[in-house]
């Protein structure tokens, strides 16, 4: 545990950044909710912190650590929330995780209760906002939950609109008023269409859907439906597809390369879902590596967007700092056998001569032919960084 | 109310009719959770039950009044389930929607509790199953949501899902000996690929991702995400893409008649979502279009699927008995403007001379081009049936 004079010191540097921008580029790191759902404690927290660190996930990006529903307790009687018995000291978690270099997140509801029925900020926007910048808190994960009772008793659904901008606003207030830098995560369903106006309520990122689950199908179903949003995307505001469920076991490996490309073409926040204390070294090398979070975190905050399209192949491409390209070839069929594919670089908006990498191969693929002829796992990917000109002719030059 | 002779009768009747197969074509009918959740009530149930006749949605094929979570009391001495106050005599309310020609359904979970916190049926199976036989009901929504609890704490996966399977295949079959034909409504997420296995366990249809929300956003990446599981549909097993948002509000008319035009041509069971009570002429309009719902009710039972896409533009095809095809043309973006496209009919499996009808707008088209030019308004559609030969040449013979 840190001493109480750079405690101090920590809090005055954070106090003095307070214009400090946040979510320059995807938010990265965990969050405690599709695997440990009401059984997060300070104890799951500070192992997650461990793991995340020991894994080498922190030293590719990973950096918030953020604790969903069902830490809050009672409110006292001046009205300031305290966590319940799982979470007996919430500045002592948040000085252990930042004494490991990274960020503690928590949770709450603009409604007057949570979705798992805790105490929601309804009407304690700004003491809530205090005693989270009290404790140290990075980011806050804002969920409409609690509030759609209100919003049902609206008089039209104009008011009901209304009335959950506003409350997203009043928390917005609340959190630029602590000083501190905190991460304002929107958790409202792509209700009303938020992508259109999350930013202007201070969302740093914003649901656009339902839950993702850990299968296919959900992930699926939610990753490649995110279209014709891309331009609301950008540094300091993204759509958020959800968390990920990369090792939790409900896909397979190739299923999960899959889910991990697409959010980095997506620029999506990456937040891990899984027991990172317990995870395979398959479910790291997924986690972390270093070229697919780099597509992720491309400094240009493009999201991508689906180009190409024949039965179940679907291309996506992101455009990247510097000229080049990530393009994802996807296989959504999951028939027993690869299928092959030839695909025109033309139709893709690719022009002239490309090189190109292979991301999860790390391998140089030369001069690209006009033609490519790509051989897709089912339900898999195959992920490429491409770039005008020939590229590097031999191995030492892979990047 | 009817007298007691005649729901003996009745009873009887559906006796010897056990053997009725059920759900031949998609299920058609009114659900409560999407506008009533935890509000539902034996009140509720009658005005939607009067409102689905007097409206005409019973007359096109809309039969079952499905009550949803919320209904369940307490269990007796003997461990019988009783309805809440909300619902005084459900046998009485079977009664009820019977006498209209409808039929009523209910909801239940494999787990001790629902996702609402009432009693699940956990080790009342049997139980369970005859109490709905003996109220009268004929259609059963199982909802996996308590058993999750259970299922958390098993050993291994494979564990976790044999005791889901069990589950599922205990309530089958304490349906099956009531003697009583009632449709087995599998809401379980598409968990574990459940169109592989859901038919193995009796389920006439299963839900392939997590809810779907009042957005067009929630509904095309669920709608359009329905991508590779066509195969599994079929007379009495269906892929079930989740109940009908329209009306309730969130969608503009362009975008509720693309969720009608794309579950039509999923195959898609059709569950309205609404207050049936309180509907405007346009909603009901679009629940009611009888080309859209013969689509839907095609004898074949092909769920259609997606074969051509450019840009947002994507074009789904549902094959239908005769030799003709459903083909919509969806517009996947919101930009202000009309989207016009040149469509190639060659490229969508169209081949030779075909002729047209626009479904929606009830006109014969004719004769196609080979290359067809079609304007879809922003998150619109525009839906054919394309039938072989030149077709009718006069308005006389509009079908």
């Amino acid at each position: 545990m840190r001493s109480a004079s750079i405690i101090l010191a920590s809090a005055l540097l954070a106090s003095a950044a307070s214009a400090e921008p946040v979510a320059v580029t995807p938010p990265m790191g965990w969050n405690s909710w599709n695997h440990f759902a009401g059984k997060v404690s300070d104890a799951v927290i500070r192992a997650q912190a461990d793991a995340m660190v020991r894994s080498g996930m922190s030293s590719v990006g990973y950096v918030y650590v953020n604790i969903d529903d069902t830490w809050e307790g009672e409110r006292d009687a001046q009205g300031v929330i305290h966590p319940n018995a799982r979470f007996p000291d919430m500045k002592a978690l948040a000085d252990y995780v930042h004494a490991k270099g990274l960020k503690l997140g928590i949770y709450s509801s603009p409604g007057p209760k949570t979705c798992a029925g805790y105490e929601g900020s309804y009407g304690h926007e700004e003491q809530d906002a205090r005693t989270y910048a009290a404790w140290g808190i990075d980011y806050l994960k804002y969920d409409l939950c609690g509030l759609r009772v209100l919003m049902a008793k609206a008089a039209t659904p104009a008011a009901a609109h209304q009335m959950m901008v506003e409350a997203y606003e009043r928390m917005h207030a609340a959190l630029l008023k602590t000083g501190r830098p905190i991460v304002y995560s929107l958790c409202q369903y792509g209700k009303d269409d938020v992508w259109k106006w999350g930013a202007s309520v201070g969302g740093n990122l914003w649901r656009t859907t339902e839950d993702i689950s850990d299968s296919y199908l959900s992930m699926a179903a939610i990753g490649f439906g995110q279209i014709d949003i891309e331009r609301y995307a950008g540094p300091g505001h993204w759509n958020d597809p959800d968390m990920l469920e990369v090792g939790n076991g409900g896909m397979n490996e190739e299923e999960y390369r899959t889910h991990m490309s697409l959010w980095a073409l997506l620029a999506a926040p990456l937040l891990a879902g899984n027991d990172l204390a317990t995870m395979t070294p398959a479910t790291v090398a997924l986690l972390t590596n270093p070229a697919v979070i780099a597509i992720d975190q491309d400094s240009r905050g493009i999201q991508g967007e689906r180009v190409w399209v024949k039965g179940a192949l679907e291309v996506w491409v992101k455009p990247l700092a510097g000229g080049s390209k990530a393009v994802g070839f996807f296989n959504r069929s999951d028939r027993a056998r690869d299928t092959e594919a030839e695909v025109p670089l033309g139709e893709l908006g690719l022009q002239g001569r490309v090189h190109g990498h292979d991301v999860w191969n790390n391998k140089e693929l030369g001069t690209l032919p006009e033609t490519l002829t790509v051989r897709i796992p089912a339900h898999g990917v195959v992920l490429l960084t491409v770039s005008p000109g020939p590229g590097p002719q031999s191995p030492s030059q892979q990047h």
